[in-house]
């Protein structure tokens, strides 16, 4: 059951929706809302699905073959119940000795077909490392989600400016600003642009010194306001994720010092992203260039403070996924698509990230988002 | 490795993150982005979360217990990594001897488990099969749920009113109107309730004839448009989901025949949800109904045509969840949440479906959802 990364022949074996699995999407770029059967044989790939998906996937998918579910159910093994007896037959009708499955194909599945005496590997890595490398026309898609989320900044931006400050709270239409108000904004830009927003971040204050804090609740003046926006275009299931940072009012020295130090972290690290240069050193050089201006990372109280997490992530079909970018990150490979986002968190003066997309090249990183960075708004 | 659900003592384990499974939400009712580990103990329900999410977690959730990855992972095993190593730890500082996992648990760290010599059950239904028995409360979410549904259902039939027919075709600002519009539409309205509704079926003619088909492309006039709307409310993860179909111009009698054939069928059926009346029984007489007025369930030239799908589904913090109403359905209880929702599909004529959510109890149905069914827009 050991993962054998030396030995691709073997066929992939997937057990999945292809709504909430990135793999299942990546591999048969068809949208199913229930669990399905794919795998690979011989280079060709196969999906069974039932009557009721069959014409879409036969004509919107990129499977090879599409195999009725209804029909291969009659002629299958009932003694080990669907989906395993209908694995079993499958195996046999294709001949297929070994199959490799991903970590998080269900247990229940899995040990069914152990002791059914089918032979698997479990991938301890990904199960399409290739997923990981994005083809021109996949960085297309996520420039797509960016400009998404680049919508969603225009509009929290209009709002902001048409913003009044009465006793120190914003007002927008008469009504007393919040962050709901706002994340509900964000959602209809970018569902104007294709794209589902959803879990938008719009946080105020020490709100936003939680990073996975969505923000509720009235929206203050003269406060550092972190906005961070991961749509997912409906079509094509990749996303976009930017953050940027705003202030409503007169922001002190001390926030402009903390804006300044991670929006020029930001841009010196952009430039840092390159092939065969190690994510763990570029996430520790955001460190120590934080560190070197007095943003130390530490506990006050208990409460974790300064950078408080890593500096970025692989970006795809999935808002998280490999390559990390933080202590234990591993040389960056050509075609990564990540983001860069150093971030710092102090209660009491408030939270500043700064996020951009980027593809790595031998060379210059090629920018997969493109946003203004105004962020004091009077 | 069988299931044993005699012995419900042992305790349950969970790895998931909280938005993708609805195991974990319904455990912890708090949201959490990234898979965590999460287990019962005598009672009391205990999370591991990182930093990030301790505070939120300690704060919002209804976990017990809430202990800080970091600190434990210094205490745990390396040998076997995370979150295997820490998992071992867990058991025997906790003093667990067994474990009880979903059968979607992931099968990496399962056999992991297994092989450090962590004993598990892997259950074959549900891992809270109290969850397929929803509280007053649940049913007030799932209620509001199905608000967001309706609202939708406003704004398709506003925009049919305000249509014009040209050529065939419906205009609607001087554009020729779209099921991506509609569905754009849909979704503004549903944020507006603080519900997410994606994958919404707006579709026309031949294509509502495929129950999976969302629907793209201009709207014709005098065609049954069928539209489906099961938007998630993004503060409590309840769903709602309901359908209407609709027409924009003149029905012809077999349009007319077809809608009130499947209203009658959905209207006689809901009254005829009760416990422990058999759900593949009212599935049955479902199709009985339908057969009886010359509506049969065939295939005609390879594609399946008439009530191809089941008649209903549990609904909760997942879209699709037990029990089912179809062939194979068992008896109902109170307390399920069910879909009703029979369909008639014929390429050439149209589809027609109509769906309302309701609560079993011993007698009458508890409505969960509500809304008219204008069909006839001119």
């Amino acid at each position: 059951m050991k993962s054998k990364r030396t030995k691709p022949a073997s066929e992939v074996l997937l057990y999945a929706d292809s709504e909430s699995s990135a793999d299942m999407l990546y591999f048969g770029e068809v949208f199913v809302p229930d669990p399905f059967i794919a795998f690979s044989c011989e280079g060709k790939r196969v999906a069974v699905v039932s009557q009721l998906e069959f014409g879409r996937v036969r004509a919107e998918s990129r499977f090879d073959e599409v195999l009725s579910l209804e029909e291969l159910a009659r002629e299958s093994d009932r003694k080990h119940g669907y989906p395993a007896g209908l694995i079993l037959h499958l195996a046999k009708k294709f001949r297929i000795r070994r199959f490799r499955v991903a970590a998080d194909f269900p247990c229940g599945l899995a040990f069914k077909l152990k002791e059914a005496g089918l032979k698997f590997d479990i991938e301890e890595g990904a199960l399409f490392p290739e997923r990981e490398l994005k083809s021109d026309e996949e960085a297309k898609l996520i420039r797509e989600g960016n400009m998404a989320s680049s919508a969603g900044f225009r509009v929290v931006e209009k709002i902001l400016r048409e913003s009044e400050i009465r006793k120190g709270y914003l007002y927008h239409g008469g009504r007393r600003l919040t962050s709901e108000q706002v994340q509900e904004a964000i959602a209809v830009a970018c569902l104007k642009r294709g794209a589902v927003a959803a879990n938008t971040i719009v946080a105020g204050g020490d709100q936003a010194c939680d990073p996975h804090c969505r923000g509720t609740g009235p929206l203050r003046a003269n406060e550092l306001i972190i906005v961070d926006i991961f749509p997912r275009v409906a079509k094509s299931g990749y996303h976009g994720d930017m953050t940027r940072t705003y202030l409503k009012g007169r922001a002190t020295e001390a926030q402009k010092a903390l804006y300044n130090t991670v929006f020029e972290a930001e841009q010196n690290s952009l430039a840092e992203h390159r092939s065969g240069k190690s994510a763990s050193r570029i996430y520790k050089d955001v460190v120590k260039f934080f560190n070197e201006k007095g943003y130390t990372t530490r506990r006050d109280n208990g409460v974790p403070v300064g950078f408080i997490h890593g500096l970025g992530h692989g970006l795809g079909l999935a808002v998280h996924e490999p390559p990390r970018v933080n202590p234990s990150g591993s040389r960056l490979r050509k075609g990564q698509v990540i983001t860069v986002e150093p971030g710092l968190y102090y209660p009491g003066l408030g939270g500043v990230r700064v996020e951009d997309v980027i593809r790595v090249t031998t060379g210059k990183p090629e920018m997969l988002s493109s946003h203004p960075y105004r962020w004091q708004i009077r």
